[in-house]
């Protein structure tokens, strides 16, 4: 397999865009990225895109050529992946392969999606459907309803308290406020993430991630040619995509993510690091307790200390291991399908010293974790400078 | 790039099943191809889902785990493709090209649409998000008029005859009277076919394909491995994903899919062979129209000939060239995301010498055509008896 880079990024917005469609978002980012990389459409060679819910959202299908075609890139493999949350994740991961397996040289990979159109109860029918539908959904559990239950066995199980969790939330709005292209650049303290209004207890609507519009994109190639498009192209060193169960009720463990697990095990082989290495990651923080469930799935600490470490401020700017310097789903934003990809931009403008405000000093390794449901799905990608 | 075989396959009948959900069709199909090549759950290594819009016809989204969980397949990449109704066509070749390029050894592909549970009017409206919903649809074109302005520019410009798109409705439906698995089991006349209820002018219901519930998957390997598995692997020789513009103002030329054209260019080149070595085909007629453009456009024929050429009988089982002995989408069934892989499965059939009734006497080289929307996505495949 061939080493595999990144030579472009490109982003909108996360946000409410009344004005905008869904197709001009994802052509925006797809733009700024060709922009970003000096490639010209006809240089595209395959366009992988994820998104979770267009059909739902704005009733459009077939997203891929149609975004593609846009932009002026016709006649080549144009195809759109879903895996709930972590669609652009895995449209990312089969990218990836198919440059590192020498089917493909240069690869446009995007995310969108735009779900401000539709009124937040129907948004969230829409979201289940991420869910088992004739099981847990039937029930009457939507996701903040499966998290709530997540949380309740973790602060059981390991003691997590309602402080740790709203520690998240303080943290991530105060990245999301350094970032010009968040959503929600709110700083909140924890009294006020404390106090939210509960929305599925014991979750607040401080401990839930937003629902926003937004398209992101990257640019592959070949390592080797890496060179002929940038002067600071970025490594994928290590990557996978795993399943599990969809329905909460068939999991053995619902205080840790099966998929999560073997999908980092796998991404830190293939990299050849530990987690020890890792010095700052984007992890899907769909709700607060996600991202606690993450730091301790992927390694970062044991499993049940994720509560403490976060409320230590260990994934602060300033800590040990910055965790959501974008300022993560809770503040910049999750539209859903552009997720995965968005993080992967994300941690690029780390990688190259661009993240402004809030660029970390240390900044040539780092990790990216994309969710897909309940833990279904989930990507884990490896970044390195060069 | 190593060569890859066709190891299992397993259909669904296609039909209107009230009783039964997409889940159990797709578990079906995937469970009667795992055991036609005597491999189990736990020797797949990914699993690639085609699926148009489960979502918006029964609510159930991030259906590649859902399926793949319900089989016993987790801790895999599960992924659903949406190249509307090329989606299955567009995740046999991503899954082909993963096992060419190494990434991959035993990859379980499928496809399922569960699309009876709607009205017909909400079914043509969930399938006009195949089209550009922003522009041709919210004029009102449905996918029924889209065809039959493709229909009518080809009667104008190639004398094509009402006749000769009904012979292609009278073969499908002969074909499909002699398959145990199809829908709709019906012979009909060219009365009967000219007489046909209109739909949208030219096209009468006897043009269109049918509302279909069904599920289909095929397992791969590479074929050095092929052997493991069964003693009549089936090689694909030649395979391409390409794109075109999604709406019909957008081509220059509506009487041709350019998409069709570079996909069949790609795939004969892979192969090593020419239009005149296949000796019989499945093609995309969803309506009957798409089916003379396929025969044009993949060089069967001459543009312009597609009609007089079914109307002669070249295309019946005991024609030069027999289309759709499955019965084709018109009378087999086009559930629509199950379609491509239920192409894959028809064809192997065929080659094995397991076509029952249909079979051919000459199999042992063919092509699958499978179409998504108005020609935006085209998956060209060819397979070829060892």
């Amino acid at each position: 397999m061939r080493p595999v880079a990144i030579i472009g990024i490109g982003k909108t917005n996360f946000g409410a865009f009344p004005d905008r469609d869904l197709r001009s978002l994802a052509v925006e980012a797809g733009e700024k990225c060709l922009a970003d990389a000096h490639v010209s459409p006809s240089q595209v060679e395959a366009y992988y895109l994820g998104n979770f819910a267009g059909p739902s959202f704005v009733g459009q299908n077939h997203l891929a050529p149609y975004i593609a075609g846009a932009m002026g890139i016709t006649g080549v493999p144009c195809t759109r992946f879903e895996a709930a949350c972590a669609s652009s994740g895995s449209a990312f991961y089969h990218a990836v392969s198919s440059v590192a397996a020498g089917l493909n040289d240069v690869v446009l990979v995007a995310g969108v999606e735009k779900m401000t159109s539709q009124t937040t109860p129907k948004v969230t029918e829409i979201l289940a459907g991420a869910g088992d539908t004739c099981g847990e959904v039937r029930a009457g559990a939507t996701f903040p309803a499966l998290f709530a239950m997540i949380a309740r066995r973790h602060m059981y199980q390991y003691g997590t308290t309602r402080e740790q969790m709203a520690a998240v939330a303080v943290k991530n709005h105060e990245n999301g406020a350094k970032n010009p292209q968040a959503h929600m650049r709110k700083i909140i303290t924890m009294e006020q993430a404390l106090k939210g209004k509960p929305i599925s207890e014991p979750l607040t609507v401080y401990d839930c991630s937003l629902i926003s519009d937004g398209a992101a994109a990257v640019l592959i190639a070949p390592l080797e040619r890496a060179a002929e498009f940038t002067g600071r192209p970025v490594k994928v060193m290590g990557i996978a995509q795993t399943s599990d169960y969809v329905a909460l009720d068939q999991k053995d463990d619902i205080t840790t993510f099966r998929a999560v697990v073997a999908a980092g095990q796998k991404a830190y082989k293939m990299a050849g690091v530990t987690p020890k290495d890792i010095q700052f990651a984007e992890l899907h923080d769909c709700f607060t307790i996600a991202e606690i469930l993450a730091t301790e799935d992927l390694g970062f600490v044991k499993k049940g200390e994720g509560g403490p470490y976060a409320l230590a401020g260990c994934t602060r700017l300033t800590g040990p291991l910055p965790i959501n310097t974008s300022g993560g789903l809770k503040s910049k934003g999750h539209p859903v399908g552009a997720t995965g990809v968005g993080q992967i931009c994300d941690l690029v403008m780390q990688l190259r010293g661009d993240a402004g405000e809030r660029q970390l000093a240390r900044h040539s390794l780092c990790l990216a974790q994309n969710l897909g449901g309940s833990g279904a799905t989930a990507v884990v990608t490896i970044l390195g400078a060069l």
